[in-house]
């Protein structure tokens, strides 16, 4: 028996999985590191459960647009950011340059370029918010210098990415 | 360390690992069984395309009210039946009484006790539709005395359901 094609059921499912090694091994660093942890991109809410469940007590600071979560999966208002990704993130920056732990970059949508686009603008502040040695998990590639790619710790390659930004003191 | 919290990502995983148990056994029963499949809720194709990838070269009949699948896991035009379930539902039995293998339920909405509602009035077109012994896994509970439930070949009790269309042959 040949082994079967793998269908988009298959896929969400492998999907899933390397989301949550991503962030299960990123809640683990950051347990140990203060700091406000940033999502980028509420969505359905799922990824911001597992991360307030994972670390407890911790202030999870979320940015989307509009909010289309689950009822049970809202962040308290104090911790919202809604606009435009390009408007929040600078401003998040303005309060919270290098203090963040760990962000989670959830930004792609039905189209691939442009989501690569925005996470690409979207890096260059990300690297601001983030403390040096804070970890970055997307679902887009990350190509910014200040990161140092990490290999997954469990998943599929190329369904999300994790780095960790670079310290400021070192060159390079 | 106490074991942690199940988050909706968790849930998310388990539910489709779930699903996928169910139609990789259903398809191993269909496939020395003839006869089309029937697929009530394409929903985003996910399913679809895992039976169509699990049984080649398969009839599989698609009911739903409209397409929103993505543009890869749209069934052909002659196996595709749009509109209410209980008007394309009972128009099957018309053609096809007695005949299908598998039918896979997937008719939950948000709204709980509709769906269950839904499922139930279905059941009892599902029931003439399946030939003796045929297979029905669906997202709802299964009340109706047609058929036998069946225990979960893997996954999480209580996400899916499976069960096996009685013999007409056999009294209760």
């Amino acid at each position: 028996m040949s082994f079967p094609a793998a269908s988009r059921l298959d896929s969400a499912i492998r999907r899933l999985e390397t989301l949550r090694s991503c962030l299960d091994w990123a809640a683990i660093e950051t347990e140990r590191r203060s700091g406000p942890i940033m999502e980028f991109g509420l969505g359905n809410g799922r990824s911001y459960d597992h991360l307030r469940k994972r670390l407890p007590g911790r202030d999870i600071h979320v940015f989307d647009r509009r909010v289309a979560a689950h009822p049970d999966c809202i962040p308290p208002k104090h911790l919202l950011w809604l606009g435009d990704f390009r408007t929040t993130a600078p401003a998040a920056v303005e309060r919270y340059a290098g203090q963040v732990a760990l962000i989670h970059g959830d930004v792609g949508s039905g189209d691939d370029a442009a989501s690569q686009a925005l996470s690409n603008e979207l890096a260059a502040f990300w690297s601001e918010l983030l403390k040096d040695e804070g970890i970055l998990v997307s679902d887009q590639p990350i190509g910014h210098p200040d990161f140092a790619l990490l290999p997954l710790p469990g998943g599929e390659a190329g369904r999300y990415y994790l780095a960790r930004r670079r310290s400021r003191s070192q060159p390079g």
